[in-house]
């Protein structure tokens, strides 16, 4: 099940744009108080690095990730999570279609 | 007066991405059900088709904007609005810091 639509949100207006535009987003507040943001990746490999743990759930597009300290990449699609420990940094690569997701901060 | 965050709206999870990027939104729906969306143009000159009046409201950053029929460019800045009438077009540019809008319609 892909998260279409979150209920019930204040809006921040302006958006976060990251690497030249290759990362847009859009923070929101849920009721509960707790912060989260919607975004898009285009085409591109980039690395981003955490302050607190991050839940990505990707709700268009499919991206890959390689967490620090992991050779591995992963693949991680459309109705699917993946998580970013605190203080750390990951890489991700979308080579197709734009990837979509909510990020949450676990 | 600016406006920075938008209360109690149902967010549209997947993003708007026009011009491979060059502008990307999120559209939402308020508690009265109309809808509006908010994004970010980058550096560029683009050209928007209307399909309903709009109404673009600056929340940070400028641009210039030149309305079909019109060959004059008008400029429009951060808590600053502009309206395209509907089923018509407008240019828009932006040449420094990306411009950041909501987008309603009339």
């Amino acid at each position: 099940m892909t998260t279409a639509t979150i209920p019930n949100v204040t809006l921040t207006t302006q958006a976060n744009v990251y690497f030249d535009g290759k990362c847009v987003s859009h923070g929101y507040t849920l009721a509960d108080g707790s912060k989260q943001s919607v975004g898009v990746i285009l085409p591109a490999t980039l690395t981003f690095t955490t302050g607190a743990a991050e839940v990505m759930e990707g709700v268009g597009g499919s991206c890959e990730y390689k967490l620090a300290g992991s050779d591995q990449w992963l693949k991680s699609g459309t109705g699917e999570k993946f998580s970013v420990p605190g203080n750390s940094s990951f890489d991700i690569r979308v080579t197709d279609a734009p990837y979509h997701y909510i990020c949450s901060y676990a």
